[in-house]
Order: structure tokens, then sequence, then C-alpha cells
């Protein structure tokens, strides 16, 4: 069979005009729609030269589990109602905790495709209905139901797998771990929209003085490498993973404005275009040749490099899946950041992937801090670097010009991977 | 904003060149998985000069409640483990009952824009695993979770409320629609596929030779008006609608093979071209002006239309979405097919949709016979088309020679429409 040789290019260049957000975090009474509502009217604000909503002609939303956590399936077409967009088709994506991006990948391709010119794109998940147990066992139907949650397997159980695996090949250590979660909320202290909008030392602060009020022991940490190994502060939630290694739960919502290049400049001055993308599917984790790192996510990187014609040398920052601190460590390694093993295992530690280090990672604060809204968190990445690559990211703004950046986004434990690459021009 | 105005053109066409279902019914023990996996060799054997999986660049897959009836969220990625793609691209789209065809739009599209120049779409779906009231539930989630499902509507209940005021409009009678079912059965009788391989009348005397084999009283219905008026026999379940009105709970899977229309040829001498193609969302039933037709048919039928460059009058056949006999009853006026009220209402007591009629519609059985496996109906409706317009349909096959037809799929209860054109050149 005589097939054409995948050359992986679009009919059609497409770029980012516009982002807007909910907040992240706990919000009560607060739906996927309302959420959805919030960041649809900050995307709205975000265009700068505007967008008439009646140009958008589609849809694509990201979410996960509104089946269980609203007892509302193909949420989607509702938050489509609630922003004013019907009757344009809206379409429903569930790749876990990459459907936002795999939302935003099929609007670009939508786009390229010629059938629309203006896409709206992004995710929401509502969280916090039901208690953290259940909740985490929601989550868990996003692994495998036949040999992986049925067996028991929930997903801090199966990153835990690869964190023991790592530590037993490489010689990883927890505390290689806990730099992550120090560079990641070191971040995250500047960003007003993060769930966890504060450093593990002003953490303790309010711990200390929550105590002092309290009238209770007041805690004598040292410093954040004692509070981290503290078990009643930072409990063991599955082996090396402690409860600071994990993202939060979230509630939240976020969207971006896509529109075919040859009309972006209608809509900005700066906007930022598609230069690469790529998705990969997985298996069960029992199924791989390796634990300690995520095969598709080496394959999608190679893919989005080819198709942008660059090397991992020449991405500058990256949004990368750090749902748990061993996963920002196999990402910066499979993306080819960083060589796997040691070298990857102490980027954060030396302070190579903090704000101002060689290559910034999660400058947002990642899913750690910001939150890890699971429909949505493929789009917040890209808020990031919509923000960063416009130099409009406030304190938390690299000091590097952001030509070229990276969202990586994961779903379950790598059987969904996500990459854009964004370009800015000028 | 002068922004650019809407073609509706594709940047490359598409083809169809494979198809492939399992069985629909209740299959015990036949998870998603597993089904997915019958369809997809099917499939392989349908591709008339053969195909290499190995080909195949991404599998979109609809599936709406597996979260619930198998405890698996993103079932796409897992079919796709079980049918070799790892690491191919996988996405799971939930439009509720429209679910496989956005499927299969998205894969259009991907193809469209250059990205991929085969993919494989469809859908699956496992719906027994849980007792009828519990399943009703779990499909109740499709509609608004926030005015509708909460307050008790389930899915009868809501297609009901359309019956009654299409009664109430037009003088619809709940005959009318069991002429429908009457139909539908008839053409199901001849699917060995179908869920349902039997006409009314056959229902009847099996029915009769069950009573007799048990030593119970032999029914004396002397025709099938009889049968379907009888309350024991035809229970009701929501006026007007009784059991021989809804469609049946359904375990299937069906994959379409899309390939780019210039390599069509590559696959078959035959393939069947995408002409037109709509999608369009809708609103809760309480937001709508009308309760008697589905506002997003309308739409997405002269979207459909324009793109195709055709009218109603040049679509030969049709696989409409009849989850309901009333769905069937709008949904022809709503494409354009008869003229809304007493014309769409008795279309199939007149014998016009019939096998061989003036428009023959449901050529399968529908999803009233076939049935409807919710994620996967979709594209169970192109497998009809690919079978008739192949001239591969067997006793079920129509007499007109079929250069044109259409498959229409509802979501939910008109929230999703997604419409596609079909063609066979020469």
């Amino acid at each position: 069979m005589a097939n054409i040789i995948k050359k992986r290019k679009l009919g059609r260049g497409v770029a980012v005009v516009g982002f807007g957000m909910s907040k992240f975090g706990v919000l009560p009474g607060q739906s996927n729609r309302d959420m959805f509502v919030d960041a649809f009217k900050e995307l709205l604000k975000s265009v700068d030269k505007g967008i008439d909503p009646k140009d958008i002609e589609a849809n694509y939303v990201g979410c996960c589990g509104a089946w269980n956590w609203e007892t509302q399936a193909g949420v989607g077409k509702w938050c489509t109602d609630w922003v004013g967009l019907v009757p344009k088709p809206s379409t429903t994506i569930d790749n876990a905790c990459a459907s936002a991006s795999v939302a935003i990948r099929n609007g670009i391709l939508g786009i390229a495709s010629g059938m629309y010119d203006i896409v709206l794109a992004g995710g929401t998940e509502k969280m916090t209905t039901l208690p953290t147990e259940a909740t985490t066992l929601v989550l868990a139907t996003g692994a495998d139901a036949t040999w992986e949650s049925y067996a028991g397997y929930t997903f801090p159980g199966l990153y835990a797998t690869m964190a023991t695996a790592h530590m037993h090949e490489y010689g990883t250590t927890p505390e290689d771990l806990m730099y992550v979660a120090l560079k990641n909320h070191a971040n995250g202290a500047l960003n007003p929209k993060a769930q966890m909008n504060y450093s593990i030392a002003q953490w303790m602060e309010m711990r200390k003085q929550k105590a002092a009020k309290d009238g209770k022991p007041v805690p004598t940490w040292k410093d954040e490498m004692e509070f981290l190994h503290d078990n009643s502060a930072n409990p063991m939630v599955a082996y090396p993973l402690r409860l600071f290694d994990c993202c939060p739960i979230t509630d939240g919502a976020a969207v971006v404005l896509l529109v075919a290049e040859e009309i972006a400049k209608n809509f900005t001055d700066h906007p930022l275009y598609i230069r690469g993308m790529s998705q990969t599917s997985g298996r069960a984790l029992h199924n791989r040749d390796t634990l300690t790192c995520i095969p598709g996510t080496q394959i999608a990187a190679q893919q989005a490099y080819d198709m942008a014609g660059v090397t991992a040398q020449d991405i500058k920052i990256a949004e990368v899946h750090d749902c748990f601190t061993i996963a920002e460590v196999m990402a910066i390694a499979d993306l080819g950041f960083f060589k796997p093993g040691k070298e990857a295992a102490t980027a954060a530690r030396e302070g190579k992937t903090a704000l101002n280090g060689i290559k910034p990672i999660n400058t947002s604060g990642g899913l750690k801090c910001k939150g890890h809204p699971v429909g949505a968190s493929g789009a917040g990445m890209v808020g990031e670097i919509w923000h960063q690559m416009r130099k409009e990211a406030g304190p938390r703004q690299v000091k590097m010009d952001v030509d070229l950046a990276m969202t990586h986004n994961v779903g379950a434990h790598g059987t969904d991977v996500v990459i854009h690459i964004f370009e800015r021009r000028g």
C-alpha cells in the first residue's frame, strides 16, 4: 500500500489571539457553566482589538468528570449555551487531564481544515462537590478500569510507582522531588490566580501564625526541608509522594481564542502562532517497557519539534505536566530539556528550572500550585505562555525574551500527551 | 470587525473507504474494548484493496457513558490500545447520542487540515451493565442537569413533551407514530446486525408461540395496530410514547475509515465522498420557541445543503435520528424532506418513507430496531449509507440508485445535531 508519507503540516496557519480563565481554586456555588462564563468574559477583554462573540464559529470544551461531579454529561454544549453561542457547534472532549489541550488541538485542526476561521477552545472542571476520597475514585476512572483502578490503583499510587522506579534506576531522592514543589510554589506565590498562591515558606509562616492564634504549640521548622519532611505537616500520600508532591483538587475554567493566521492581526498586533503540535496515546503501566519516563511524551516531543523545525534547546520556557513532582522530573527529560536521570531530577534543586534559570519550567506555579481542574488545565497552561510571551506576566515575568514556548499536557499517567509549540514573531 | 466571511469549504476532500461494526444488542461479557475490536476487524476486511493498520494516524471515538456503565472514563484511548494503534493520537468525544458523528466530523476536519491522511473514527457504548432504571438515569445526565434532569425529566419524558406538542399543534395521532415503528421494524427485520431483527408481525407471532409453549392464554391480536394498542404487550412509557415508540438499550461499536480524497482510490474503487457536513448546538427544552421541531436540525440541514450545493430533494435516502418515533417525524420535516405537521406525521403511514417509498428513511431499521448504543450510533448510520450506496445492503437494498445520501444524528433532545452528506461518483 503506497500511501502518502505524513508531512504533519497544517493547510493553514493558526494563531492564539485571546485568553481567559476563571479563578482556580475551591469555588463553592460556582458550576462549570459559571466558571466558563467567567473565563469567557476575561477572554473577550483580552482581545486587544476586540472580538464580536457572534463571529465565533465553534466551541471545543475539555471536561473529564462533570458526569459525576455535577451529574452533567456533555458539559461543553451547556457552557456554549451560557456564553450565548448556540447554535454554534460545540464539542466536549474527555482525554482525562489532557482534555483541554485536545480541545485546543481540534480547534486548531478545525481552522486549518478551512471549516472555521474563529474558534473558542479550552475546558472546565468542577471537582470539589464530592469528598476528596470520592474525587480520587472519580479520577481513577481515567486509569485502566480493567487492570489498574479495579485493582485499587489511584493516581497518587500510579505516579508513586513511577517515582520509586526512578529512585531505583537513577538514585533520585525524595528531596529532589521536594525541590520541584519548592520551585513551583515560589512561582505560584507570584500568580494571583493560583489556587496555592504562596511559597512554602509563606505557608509555614501561616501555619505558625494559626497555631499561635489557636493557642496550640507553634511549629519550630528551621527551614522548608524540615517542614517538607514533617509527617504531620506534609503527610505521606503514596511513598515517596507526600502531600506537597501532589497537585490540589481544583475548580476552574480556561479558554483560548484561536483564529486563522491570515486574520490574526485583525484581533491583536501580538498573536501567538502555532508552530508545532502533536498528540500521542499510551498504554497502561504494566504494558510499558519502562516506568521512569512517559513514552508518549518522548514521541510527541519529537513530532512537535519536527513539525516546528526546532530543537528542545530552542524552547525558552515550558509549562509541563506536574500533577505530581515526579511528573515534572520525567517531563523535562522526555522533552529533551535535561538528560534523563540525575540531571533532570536535580534541575529544580540546582535552580536550572527556576523563574530565571536556564530553562524556566512552570512559571505559573504549574498544576502543583496554580491548581489542576483536570478538564481545563491544558488551556490554563496556554494562558501562562500567552502572558509570558506577551510580557504581561507581572512579577513572574521571565527576564529572557520568549520567542518560542511550549505547553506539555498529559492525560492520566501518560495515556494521552499533547504538545503545542507557540511562536511570537517580532 | 471585518473578519472573513464563512465559506464552509474543506481545504482538502475526504472520503469513507471502510466500515465495520460489532453486533448491536445485549452482549453480556463484551466490553467496549471487545466490541470496538470486533468493529475494527470488520472494518479491516471491508477495505476493498486492503489497509495496513500501521497507516492509520489517529482514532476519534464517541462514547457517552462508559464512566458509569464501565467505570472507565476516556474510553477511546483504551480502544485504541486494544486495536494496536498506540501511540497514535486518540480522542474521546461526548456529545451525547451524536458522539460518533462528532468523532467522524473531527476525523474529517483532521484530514482536511493536512495533519492526517488516514483516520479511524466512530464510537462505542456498553449500556447493559446496569438495570434499565439506572441506565435511564445515566442517560438523563445528557439533558440539562440544572433545569431538566434535576426536575425528574428523563429522555422518554422529554420526547413525549415534544410528541404531545406535535399532537396539539398538528393533530398528529399516536397511530401516526406507530406507523413509524412498523416501518422501521419492517426494515430491521432485513438487517442481520439489528438488535430487533424482526417485524412487529414476527414479534407478535413469537409472543403467541411463547404463550402456547408456556401454557398461557395465546394472544388474539388481529393485526399490528391492535397489538400496538395493547397496554400489556406495548405498555405506555411516557404518553403518547409506548414501548415500541422507543429505541432499545444497546451494546455496540461501529467505525469508519476516513482518508484524504486524493488517496481514496488506493483503498477502493467505490469510496463515498463527503459532500456536505454541519454541526449545531441547542438549548434546553424550556428555552426554545417551539417544541414541535429541533431547531438545530433545521439550521444544520441548511448549512449542509449549502456546503454540498444540493437541496433536500436531491438526497435519495437518509438515516435520521429516531431514538423515539416522534424524533423521526420531526427530523424528516426539519430536514426538508416533508412538510412539517401532517405530511411528515403521515409519511410512514402512507409508505412514503418505506424501503422503496419515494424517500426511504432508516433503511437499516433505524435506532429503533438496529439499536442505539449511544456513543456509536452515528457511525452505525454511516454504515447503512455505506452499504446502500455500494449496493451491498442485501435484502434491504433500495431499488433506486443512491448517488447522494445523508446521516442525521441528534445528541440529547436536540442540543447536538450533526449531518453528513455522502456522494458516490460514477
